[in-house]
C-alpha cells in the first residue's frame, strides 16, 4: 500500500486525476484493470483508470460534493493498493457541474442553474489543424452557442476527404490520395488499405480531445459527444462486438469525469448497417454502468427516430425526417416522449448541394424560434459552399453566415423567462405562443409571462385579451434585426401594431 | 303553337336566349315552370327557363355542335308552346368551350386545348360599385389569372361590412349603420331586422352577375361561382330546405348556359352549422339535374376536406387544414382521390392580422410552385391591410402585392408543358420534380421534361444524371426574378451552377 496526500485544489465538478506508473508485460490497453473507489461523506463512487501510455495509468474522479474524499485505487496485475485523500473546494466562476434534465422538458446545471442547450455542430473540428482549432474556439468565444456537437472518430463524407490531425487507434490509414468528391462514396465503409490494432489506442487522440472538452469548459460550452458514426473509410464503425466494447469503455473511462460531457452514441445510427439495436442498447448499458456521473444521454437519428421512450434516453436528439416540418412538431414529441426535446439537425443554414445543408439564415432562425416557443431547442449548423472546403459543420473556423448573430438574440431572449423553460399554449390561432412551463391549476387562464412567435406571418396588428384586471408590459420583438420595442402596460382588451413583416415577436409581461 | 327561326349568330359553346312574356297571376318565381327541349343532329338537351321580371321568361341554351338546333318551349300555365330553329356557327377567337376534367389529374375545354387554372378569389367583386368592378377587371386584363372565385350572395365579415350593389331577393335588409369591425361578429347570422321574400328574387341582382360573368369570359377567365358561404347577416345561409332549393334551381337555370362557369357549393361549407351533408348532397343533385352541360362542381371546406371522393365531385377544391403544409402534400391529394388538386385557398399574400392573410408574396409563389410541380393547381388571394378597407380578396380593385407577377410567370411555365399536365416524380432527393402526367410503362426511366423546383432551398450547384444517350437542353429558371437562362445541352452526368439563392428551378428538355 502506498499512501498521498494531494494538495492541489480540486474544485467541486472539477477532474480530480491520479497517475500511476507500471511496466506491464501485455497489453496494457487490455489486461490490465484499473480502478478507484471514491468516498466523501455524502457519496461513494467506483470509477475506472486507463492507460494513457508511457506506462502511465490514470484514474480520473468527478466530485459533487465540496467535501473531504478519501480513495483507494488498484491496479489488478499487482498487489498493490494506492490510498489518498484530498478536499473540495467551491466550485469556480462558471462551473454549475454538470447539466441534468429538470422538470421533465427542460435542462439545469447541478447547482439548478437553468441550461437552455442552443446548440452547434462541427463533426469534427477537433481533429483539424492546431490554427482551425484556435479559429474554431475564437469563434466559440462570441457566446453564439453553449453546446456543440463533435466525433471522436475522424470523419469521411462530401468535404471532408482530408486526414485527421490524429487517429484513435495504433496503425495506418489507407491511402486517401486518390479520392475526390465524385468518387468518396466508393470508398465508404471500405477498409482495404487500412491496418489499425484495435486493441491499442492512440492516448494522443484522446488527449487531443480532452484538450478540446476542456477549452469548450472554459467557455461555457457543452461537449455533446458523438461516439459513433457512418462517415467511415477507417473501418472504425464496421469494429466488432468485442473491439467496440473495449472503444466504449476506454472512452467512458477517460471522458466521463468532465462535467461538460454529453453523450450521443451516434451521429445517424440508423446508417450503420453492421449495427443492430441490440448493440446500441449493449452501449447504453456500457454507459450506465462505466459513467458514474450519470451525463446526458441521447441518439441521433437520419430517418426514423430511436425509441426516445427507452429509459437509458435522458432526452430527444432529433434530426428532422421530413422535408418541411420538425420544430412544429416539437409540443408532439414532448407528448410522445415525455422528455427534452432538442433539434439537433433541423437544416444547416448553407449553400452546398444537399437538401439538408442549403437554407436561408432567416428559414433557420425561423425553426429556432418555432422550436423556442412550443418548448423545445433549435440546433445549428453552417454549410455554405466555399472553394476551400472549410465548412463550419464538420471543420469549424468562422462563420459566414447570417443566423449565428439572431441566435445569439434568442438566447438572450430564452435566458431572460422567468422559470426553467417554456411550452407551448395550444388553441391561439394564427401564432406559436409560449408560456412558463411549470403546473398551473386548470383554473389558471391567465399566465405571467407570454412569448409569441409569428413566424413568416405578417400581421399589421393582433388583438389580445386576457382578463379584465392584469396589466401587462408589452414588448415587440424584432427576431431578425434583434430590436425590442417597449410598448408600455395594457389592461383587458389592446391593440398592438406591428409592422407588417415576418419574424416578429411579442413578449407579454404581467407587471 | 308560335314559331320562329333566329337568324342572329350563335357560336358554339354560345348561349342562345329566347325571351317570352307572359302575365301571371300567381308568384312567376314560384307557380309557373318554363322549359325548352333543344335538338340538333348530335344532341338533344331539355334545359329549365327562368323569370327575369317585368312579365320577362328566359331560357338560355349552350349548344356544344355546329349543328343546326330545332327548339320547342313550353310554359306549363299556358297550352302554347313555342318552337323554333337556329343554325351554330364555329367558336370564335378565344371559345374553347366549357372547362372538362382531362387525363384524370388535369383540365382541359371542351375543343381539346389544355387549361391549366390559376385562379384568384375576389369573394363579393361584382357586388361592390361600377368603377371598382372596372377597375377589377382592368386589373384581370393583366393576364395574371385564368380562374376566379366569387359569391352569388354578398359577403359579411371583417372588411366586409358594407352593403352590395343589389340583394337576391325583394326585401330590405336590416340595419348596417352600427356594424364595426370590433363588433361584427355579434352579428353573424343574426337575421332580426332583415325582411325578404325568399319566394321573389330580384333579377337585376342575377344579371349583374351574369354581366360580371360574360366579362370574365371576354378575358379568358373561368367563373367559380361560390353558390353558398355562411358569412351573412341577411339570413341568406339559413333558409329553408324549400328556400334553398328555389334558390339553387333558379341560378341553375339563369346560369348554367355561361360556358365559363364552374360551380362551388360553398365556400367553408362546415362553417354553415343549419347544413348537414345531407343538405349538400341534396344540392348536389339539383346540380346534376339542372345544369345540362355537367360544368365542373366542387365545394371548398374550412376545418375538413369533404369527402372528394363523392361521384359528383370532378375536382379537389382545398382549402390549406394545416398551418405549414398544403401544396407540399397535393402528390398525397391526387394519389387518395384521384381528381384534379386546385388549391383555392393556400394563405393570401398580404398583412391583415389573421394568419390566412398576412403571407408574403415569395412564400405564396413557393406554394403555386410546389403545388404545380407535384401535379396540382395554387390559388392566389390579396389582403394587405388598407385604410380603405378594399382588399382585393373580397372586393377587388387594384393589386399591391407581389406575388401575382411571379404568378403569370409560372402561367407562361406551365402553359408551355408538352402534355395536359405534370406529376410528381418520387424519390429524387432534395428537389421537387416534375414529369409530364402521361402513362409511362414501368420501363421508362428517363422522360422528355423535367421541371425541377427548389424552394426554398438554396444549392450552389447541382448534378443531374438521367442516361448515357440523350441530350438535354437546360434552363436555370429564377422563379421570384422571372429570368429564363439557358445553359446549353447535355449528355450523360452533368453539373448545372447555381446561385445560391432561394426560389430557383431548372428546364430540362431531351433535344
Amino acid at each position: 500500500m502506498e499512501s498521498f496526500t494531494f494538495t492541489e485544489r480540486v474544485e467541486r465538478w472539477g477532474v480530480f486525476e491520479c497517475t500511476l506508473t507500471a511496466q506491464i508485460q501485455k497489453n496494457p490497453f487490455t489486461d490490465q484493470k484499473i480502478q478507484g473507489t471514491f468516498t466523501s461523506r455524502s457519496e461513494q463512487k467506483d470509477v475506472d483508470g486507463f492507460y494513457d501510455g508511457n506506462g502511465e495509468f490514470r484514474v480520473r474522479f468527478m466530485p459533487s460534493f465540496e467535501e473531504t474524499y478519501t480513495f483507494e485505487i488498484s491496479l489488478d496485475s499487482t498487489e498493490v493498493t494506492w490510498e489518498g485523500e484530498f478536499s473540495v473546494s467551491p466550485a469556480g466562476k462558471g462551473n454549475h457541474g454538470p447539466v441534468r434534465v429538470a422538470d421533465t422538458f427542460h435542462f439545469a446545471y447541478e447547482d439548478g442553474t437553468p441550461h437552455r442547450p442552443i446548440g452547434t455542430t462541427c463533426y469534427v473540428w477537433e481533429l483539424q489543424s492546431e490554427e482551425l482549432q484556435k479559429q474554431t474556439l475564437k469563434t466559440l468565444s462570441e457566446g453564439y452557442f453553449n453546446k456543440i456537437r463533435f466525433c471522436i472518430f475522424p470523419k469521411h463524407y462530401d468535404y471532408n476527404l482530408n486526414e485527421p490531425i490524429s487517429y484513435p487507434y495504433e496503425g495506418t490509414p489507407m491511402d486517401s490520395s486518390v479520392l475526390t468528391s465524385d468518387n468518396f462514396n466508393l470508398y465508404t465503409g471500405k477498409t482495404e488499405g487500412n491496418s489499425w490494432d484495435f486493441t491499442r489506442f492512440n492516448p494522443e487522440h484522446f488527449r487531443g480531445i480532452e484538450r478540446s472538452i476542456l477549452a469548450l469548459q472554459e467557455l461555457g460550452i457543452e461537449a455533446d459527444i458523438i461516439v459513433m458514426h457512418p462517415y467511415d473509410r477507417w473501418g472504425f464503425s464496421s469494429m466488432s462486438e468485442e473491439e467496440d466494447d473495449l472503444y466504449w469503455t476506454y472512452l467512458l473511462s477517460r471522458l466521463s469525469a468532465f462535467r461538460n460531457v454529453w453523450w450521443s452514441l451516434a451521429n445517424e445510427y440508423d446508417l450503420m448497417e453492421t449495427k443492430s439495436i441490440a448493440d446500441w442498447e449493449r452501449y447504453a448499458n456500457l454507459i450506465t454502468v462505466h459513467d458514474p456521473y450519470s451525463h446526458l444521454r441521447s441518439i441521433h437519428n437520419c430517418k426514423n427516430f430511436y425509441d426516445f421512450s427507452r429509459p437509458w434516453i435522458t432526452h430527444c436528439s432529433i434530426q428532422r425526417t421530413q422535408m418541411y416540418v420538425c420544430s412544429e412538431e416539437v409540443d408532439q414529441y414532448r407528448t410522445r416522449y415525455k422528455k427534452p426535446v432538442v433539434l439537433d439537425e433541423i437544416g444547416y443554414e448553407g449553400t452546398i448541394q444537399h437538401g439538408w445543408g442549403n437554407l436561408s439564415g432567416k428559414e433557420l432562425v425561423r425553426r429556432f424560434w418555432e422550436a423556442a416557443c412550443r418548448g423545445g431547442y433549435g440546433g445549428h449548423g453552417e454549410t455554405y459552399y466555399r472553394e476551400d472546403r472549410i465548412l463550419w459543420w464538420s471543420h469549424g473556423g468562422v462563420l459566414h453566415g447570417e443566423s449565428q448573430e439572431r441566435i445569439r438574440f434568442l438566447r438572450e431572449i430564452i435566458e431572460d423567462i422567468p422559470t426553467t423553460g417554456l411550452k407551448y399554449l395550444p388553441g391561439r390561432s394564427d401564432e406559436i405562443c409560449a408560456i412558463p412551463d411549470i403546473f398551473t391549476p386548470g383554473s389558471v387562464k391567465v399566465y405571467d409571462y407570454y412569448l409569441i412567435y409569428y413566424g413568416y406571418t405578417r400581421p399589421s396588428f393582433k388583438e389580445y385579451y386576457f382578463d379584465d384586471e392584469s396589466t401587462f408590459s408589452v414588448e415587440v420583438i424584432d427576431t431578425w434585426d434583434m430590436r425590442v420595442e417597449n410598448r408600455g402596460t395594457f389592461t383587458g382588451k389592446f391593440r398592438i401594431d406591428l409592422p407588417g413583416k415576418e419574424y416578429m415577436a411579442l413578449r407579454i409581461r404581467r407587471v
